[in-house]
C-alpha cells in the first residue's frame, strides 16, 4: 500500500517534468513564429516582445532543472526513469538555447525593419516552419517514447540544411551583383544560421532520445 | 569499515568522471589550436585531421554519459555529489558541441586554403586563444569547485564578443569596397561565429557551475 502510494506520487512527479517540458516547447514554438512574423511583417514591437520573452524560457529551464534534481535526490530512480530524467536535464538546455536563437532572430529582424526590404521572404518562413515542427516532433517523441518519430526528426534536419544552403547561395549572388545589399544580406544569413541551429537542437534531443530508448548510442551515427 | 570502503570507491568513481572531463577538455583545446593552425598555415591535411578527430570527442561524450548514469544508478548520490554529476552530464554536451564547432572551422579553413589569402589573420587567432582559455578555465573551475574562476570565464566572454564584432565590421568594409572578397569574407565570418559559440559554451559551463556551487541560479543574470 505504502509502495503503491510512493509509486503513484513518483509517477506524478515524472509527469510534472513531462508537462513542464511540453509547456516550454509550446512557448518556444510561439517564439519561433513570433520572431519570423516580426521579420516578415517588419513588426518592431513584436521583435522587442520576442527578445524579452526569452526570460520566460530561462525561468522554465531553471524550474525543470530543479524538479529533476529534486526527483533524483528524493526518489533515487533506476534504469528507464533515470534515463528519462537525465534526458530531461539535457533537453531543457537545448530548449533554452532555442529561445536564445529566437531572440537573436528578433534582434536581426528589428535591425532589418529599419532598412528597405531586400526581397520578399519565402524560403526563410518555410525553414522556420520546418525547424519548429522538428522541435514539436522531438518533444512529442520524448514524452510519448516514440522512437520512429525521433528518427523522422533526425531525417528532417537535412531538409533544413538544404534550405539554408540554398538561401546562402542566393544571398551570395545578390551581394556580388549589388554590393549595396551586403549589410542586409549578412543579417538575413545570420537568421538562416539561427534557424539551422534550432533544427540542430531538435536533432540533438531526438538523437539523445533514441539513445535512451534503445539503451545504445546512435548519436553521431545518423547523418 | 564497509561504509568507508563504499565511500572510497564512490570518490574514485567521481574522480574518474573528473579525469575524463579534463581529458576531453584537453583534446578540445588541441582541436581549437589545430583548426586555427590549419587556417593560418593553409594546412589542408591538418584541417582534414581535425574534422575526423571530432569522432574521438563524440566517443568521450558517450563514455562520460555512461559513467554518470552508472554512478547515479548504483550510488544514489545526494546533494552536492548529485549536482556535480548532473553538471557533468550537461558539461559534456557543451564540450561535444565545441568539438563540432572546431570541425566546422576546419571545414571552412580547408575551403579557404583553395583561394588566395584575404589578409593575414591576426584577430581570429587572438579570439581562438581567448575562447580556448575560457574552455580550460571553465573546466578547471569545475573540477576545483572554484567559483571566482567561473565568474572570470563569464566576464571574459565579453572580450570574445567584442573581437567578433570588430572582425565582422572589418569584413563588411572589405566586402563593400571589393565584392570579389565576398565569398571568402563570408567563410571567415563563419569562423568568427564558431569561435563565438565556443566561448558561449565555456560561459554556459561556468554559469552552471556557479549555480551548483552557490545552490542558486545565476544563469541568465550575468551579462
Amino acid at each position: 500500500m505504502v509502495r503503491e502510494h510512493f509509486s503513484k506520487q513518483f509517477d506524478t512527479e515524472l509527469n510534472g517534468i513531462r508537462v513542464k517540458l511540453l509547456e516550454m516547447g509550446g512557448k518556444v514554438e510561439v517564439m519561433i513564429a513570433n520572431a519570423m512574423q516580426s521579420l516578415v511583417e517588419r513588426d518592431t514591437e513584436l521583435a522587442v516582445k520576442t527578445i524579452s520573452f526569452d526570460h520566460e524560457i530561462n525561468r522554465l529551464e531553471m524550474e525543470v532543472d530543479e524538479k529533476c534534481l529534486e526527483v533524483l535526490a528524493r526518489r533515487q530512480p533506476a534504469a528507464r526513469d533515470l534515463r528519462f530524467i537525465t534526458l530531461a536535464l539535457k533537453t531543457v538546455t537545448d530548449l533554452e538555447r532555442i529561445g536564445d536563437q529566437c531572440a537573436n532572430i528578433a534582434k536581426r529582424s528589428k535591425e532589418l525593419s529599419q532598412e528597405p526590404n531586400l526581397k520578399p521572404y519565402i524560403d526563410l518562413p518555410r525553414m522556420a516552419q520546418a525547424a519548429s515542427d522538428m522541435v514539436k516532433d522531438a518533444l512529442d517523441a520524448f514524452v510519448r517514447g516514440d522512437d520512429a518519430l525521433a528518427v523522422k526528426v533526425c531525417q528532417d534536419d537535412q531538409f533544413v540544411d538544404e534550405l539554408s544552403e540554398q538561401i546562402q547561395r542566393e544571398l551570395l549572388t545578390s551581394m556580388m551583383s549589388d554590393p549595396s545589399t551586403i549589410s542586409r544580406a549578412m543579417k538575413i544569413n545570420q537568421i538562416a544560421k539561427c534557424l539551422e541551429r534550432i533544427a540542430d537542437h531538435a536533432t540533438n534531443i531526438a538523437e539523445m532520445l533514441i539513445f535512451m530508448l534503445k539503451g545504445k548510442d546512435i548519436r553521431h551515427t545518423i547523418a
